[in-house]
Formats: structure tokens, sequence, C-alpha cells
């Protein structure tokens, strides 16, 4: 079984998610396939393009513009399957698409790992109090007095707020470190905690007093939006340590900013409310919280993780097996 | 068989090391011991001290002075065994001390996983440019642009210049990131390489130029003063990641200054040739180069594992079992 595909990719997108030997399995799967280099000259020219090449299967990535509500459903137009190799879909692809039929995967869990490599990496950070180091050694010009606040991460108790792909990848991060793992998330089965050896928060509030370092994973669902509050932040027992490496409306970040101001909790933050982080923010500045750009993953050298299961999705799309990390309209209506 | 003790520490170290239980344990385990807390009001009282308790155990950590070399076998001095808590001993006990049988224990490698997690840290850090990141967060106030240079440590191969204690605690932590490890040290044997499945570099050459992530651990022994070059930090391959939790001296800290001031290699350094590094050391403000100084552990959160070690050493030495960690005249002469 052949099908007519497209693949809609910069150069760099290519080269990150499938590079070789990726691109040429990929392209011996579907003989029938053009890449289309984008960006295009003229975006008008996307309908144009997607009119004259009709693809059955379309892999698409940052650059490729929204598909036109219009074409779905139309006599001829043949998509049958969007293979998106980043995350989000919702700025591609109008919900009319899969409301019709259209199949569409994205990266799902594949990309994971390097996202809690980033959360590990945080809460080290901000228990060895390294942002206030890079104040002090590469702007004071000095050097440590007697007494050092340095936190080591073995033997503590982690509590990571949502227990998704992300949060579960974390674990085997943390096993060397010999620390007790408590998560809060009311959507993930039991099994899912006996297995990875992690113990159920009854609460949010109880997560929040009773793990001294806090990892922030939840998806910024409407009912998530401000749920951590400044009575959450304020009852982190010591080592006071808060990571967001999930989305920043979870957090109400007004209280965010009025808890770091104090200088008491230890913070890691890769996510903000309003992104780019605004240059006023007083955010900046503040020594004992990590700022990063949302640059939590997948680092441009893993994407060819994304790539390499997007190649799995498609094999198994030819041979009618069920795809992973589908997005059903349900995905499609949580997803932020 | 009991012994009289002086456990000379300040309250902050007794704290620290001896946190309950282990305190209550000592004490029991030595019924006639005495806690001098250092420091002492005049320096002068520390011999009048020690001839007046004349301890035959004797607990020490950084607060105690140096041991008068003219005590040592003198008439009824009798001094047995120093539990020195903390590392480095040669400031604190002359040779004479051992050369005439006086046991000498230090903490040995029961500090050794605070430091890996130190290693492990920096190397994250220098993969995704964290210092970089703080710079442009906190003081240019800005965001990041498309391309971002972050790299992962998934799957990379690591390159460990040293196999001692802190070395072989590091592998367990990179185990979950499917790291190949390679480490050059002539004094480990075989054996030890293959049971953590660490290949054996043939050269420091071939070290650096074959691991594109090196964590310098080698200990600073005469051979290894500067022995690492210019030509070895030039040849570190992509991600050309350099991270030193070692000692200073094994680089030549001119040409490593260079080669960083260059912008290339990512470097996370803890340790320098001179400490506290200078206030106008050109490191201070390198984007490229995270500093920290000089406390990559034990974190004091994790000096009771020391503690711990030395409760147990005690035992034994009442037991008249063999002591780890024994500081032998060759270990002695060896350490720096």
């Amino acid at each position: 079984m052949s099908y007519r595909t497209v693949f809609a990719l910069s150069e760099l997108e290519k080269n990150d998610f499938l590079p070789e030997p990726l691109w040429n399995q990929a392209t011996k799967l579907l003989p029938q396939s053009t890449w289309v280099e984008l960006p295009l000259q003229d975006d008008s020219q996307w309908e144009a393009l997607l009119k004259k090449h009709n693809p059955e299967i379309l892999v698409t990535a940052w650059r490729a513009k929204p598909l036109p509500k219009s074409l779905v459903g139309t006599d001829g137009f043949s998509l049958k399957y969007v293979c998106h190799l980043p995350g989000s879909v919702r700025k591609l692809i109008p919900r009319e698409y899969i409301e019709k039929g259209v199949t569409v995967t994205n990266w799902g869990s594949s990309i994971s790992p390097t996202i809690s490599e980033c959360a590990l990496m945080l809460v080290l950070n901000a228990l060895r109090q390294t942002n206030q180091w890079n104040f002090v050694m590469h702007h004071d010009k000095k050097w440590r007095g007697d007494v050092i606040e340095s936190k080591s991460l073995f033997e503590r108790r982690v509590g990571i707020h949502g227990f998704g792909a992300i949060a579960q990848s974390l674990i085997p991060l943390l096993k060397p470190f010999r620390t007790e793992v408590w998560s809060y998330s009311p959507s993930v089965p039991d099994n899912v905690f006996n297995e990875l050896g992690v113990k159920r928060a009854t609460s949010l509030d109880q997560l929040f007093s009773e793990c001294g370092i806090i990892v922030e994973l939840a998806p910024n669902t409407p009912k998530n939006y401000h749920v951590v509050t400044e009575k959450h932040l304020r009852s982190i027992p010591e080592p006071h340590v808060f990571v967001n490496v999930g989305r920043g409306a979870v957090v109400e970040e007004a209280a965010l900013l009025r808890v770091a101001k104090e200088g008491k909790l230890r913070m890691g933050l890769d996510v903000f409310e309003t992104e780019p982080l605004p240059e006023n923010s007083e955010l900046r500045g503040l020594r004992n919280v990590m700022l990063l750009p949302h640059l939590g993953g997948p680092t441009p050298d893993r994407r060819k993780d994304s790539g390499e299961y997007a190649v799995r999705n498609l094999e198994r799309f030819l041979k009618k097996e069920p795809l992973g990390s589908l997005v059903t309209l349900d995905v499609y209506d949580r997803a932020t």
C-alpha cells in the first residue's frame, strides 16, 4: 500500500527531526513522497500547494501554516493522516479535520525524558543555589563565606504536581538519589503510581505541605488555571524548592512573585504565565530564582526521538495498525 | 573496653556531622567522653587541654587546631586514634603522629555521592548553557531567539579523568541517561572498570579527544600537576563540555582561560588553581563558564554521612576490627 505523502518541513526541521537514517527510512516507506521545503516564499501558496499535491499523508512541524478549514471534506481532497512531529496541533489543524475523520498524531511522550532532565537540573540548581552563585561569582566577583547553604537531593522527598508522561519519565532520573516521590494527579490511575513506586497525595494541599521539593508538571486545563496559590507556595517545607517546567498559568504568578521576593523559596522556572517573560518582570534579578526561557525540551539534539516515533507511526499507518499518540477530539479539546 | 575520648568540635560541626541519633550512639559507645566546644577562647589552650584530658581517642573536624609535634611520643601522652570527620588531615596532624603509631581515619568515600551530584549538575548546566541564560534572563532582561543550543545528556559519551571514589559514585547517577562512560586512571585496576561497565581510555589524549563531555576528577598528585593542557581542552569533540569538580591545579589554568574565552567550550568549574578565585580572574564574566566557589561537597545536610561512617569506625576501633579509610603514611604523603 502506498500513499501520496508531503513532508512540509524547513530544512532545519527535516535535519533535526529526521536525520539519517530516519529520512531514508521514511522515504523508503513512502515512495510517493515529496519534500516541500518551508517556509514558502508567499503564504498564499500553502493552500495551492496542498491542492496540487493533494497528499493522503502530511508530515508537519512548527513552520507549517494552518490547514485551511475550507479544504477538509471537499470533493477530491484526500488527506487521511497528519503526522505532526512536535506536540501542539491546535494552531495547525482546525477541529473540523478530526471531526471529519482525518487521523492526527503528535510526538506524544517520545520527548518526555529531555524535559524531565531539565526538571532534575533545576531541582539540583535550586538545592545548591547555583543562581545565587552565578551572581556572586560573575557579577559581585566574590567568593563564599563560611556558611554555605548548599543542599543535596539524596534521600529527599519530591512532590510532583501532575503525573503524565514527563513526570513519569522523571522517576528513573530521581531513583539513584534514593528519593521518596509523591504525586498529585487525580486523573492518573493507581496502577501507574504503584508500578513506579510513587505515593499518591490525597490533595494539592497535602502535596505542597509534605514535600520540600515540588516539581510543577500539571497540564494547563481550565480546571488547573491558577490552582497553585500563595498558600501552597508558602507551605513547602525545608528545603523550600519549587520548580516549574510545566505551564506558567497553573500558578498564580502574582503570588509566585510575592513569595519569590521574600527569598526563602529556592525556585527554578522554565515557564511563565506570559511568554516571552516581560522585560520588566520583577522575577528578573532575584538571586533565589533561576530563570530559563522555556527551553525545557526537547533539546534540538533529541528531536530525532520524535522523528523515530513518527516513522514508527507512519509504518503502523501503512499496516493499518493502531497509532501511538492519537490526537482524538478529546485530546484536542484538553490540549493547551 | 572503654577509652578516654575527646570530641573537639564546634557546635555547628557537632550538629552537622553527628546529628541525633548519631551523637547519642557515639557517646553511648564511648562513656568516658567529653565534648570540648571549639573554637577555644585562646589558641594556646589547645595544648593544655590535650594534656589535661589526655584522650586516647580524639574526634576532630575543621575547627580543631594542629596537634603539637612535641606531644606525640612523650611519656604519658595516650593518644591512640584520631577520628577526623572531614577529609584532609595534613594541616591538623603532623606526620610524626602516624610514624609513631597513632591511628588516623577520615571521611574516606562516605561523602563522594554529593560531589558526583555536583558533577552531574554542572554537566547538565553546561549542556543547557544555563550560565548563559542566567546572564540573558537576569541581566540582559531578554528572551531566547529562534535557535537554541540546548543539548541533552541522553546517550552521550562521558569521559572521566580519574576513577576514584567520587568518579565511581557518578556512574549510577549517569546510568538513567544511557550514557557510555570512559575513564582514564592508570592506578585503578581493570576489575573496577569492568564491574561498573566503564571503558578504560588508553591515554589522557584519547579520553579528551573521544569524549564530548569531560569530568575532571583526578587527584592533585605531583604527577598530575598541569597534566591537562591546552591541546587536551581543544580536542574535546561536540558537545564540548568540560567540568572540573576535582582539583584546579590538575589543569593548566592559563590555557583553560585562553580556551574558555573563545566561547566554544561549555565549562563548569567548582575548583581553581588559586582559591578563593581572584577577584580579577578573567573567568569571571564569561557566559560559557559556570563558576562555583568550591562547594562540590559534601553539602552540609549530608555531613551526617561522614558522621555515620565515623561512628562505625569508632565501633570497629573498640572491637579491634580493621578501620575504614585509614590515613597511612602512604596516603598521607599522596594527599593534597
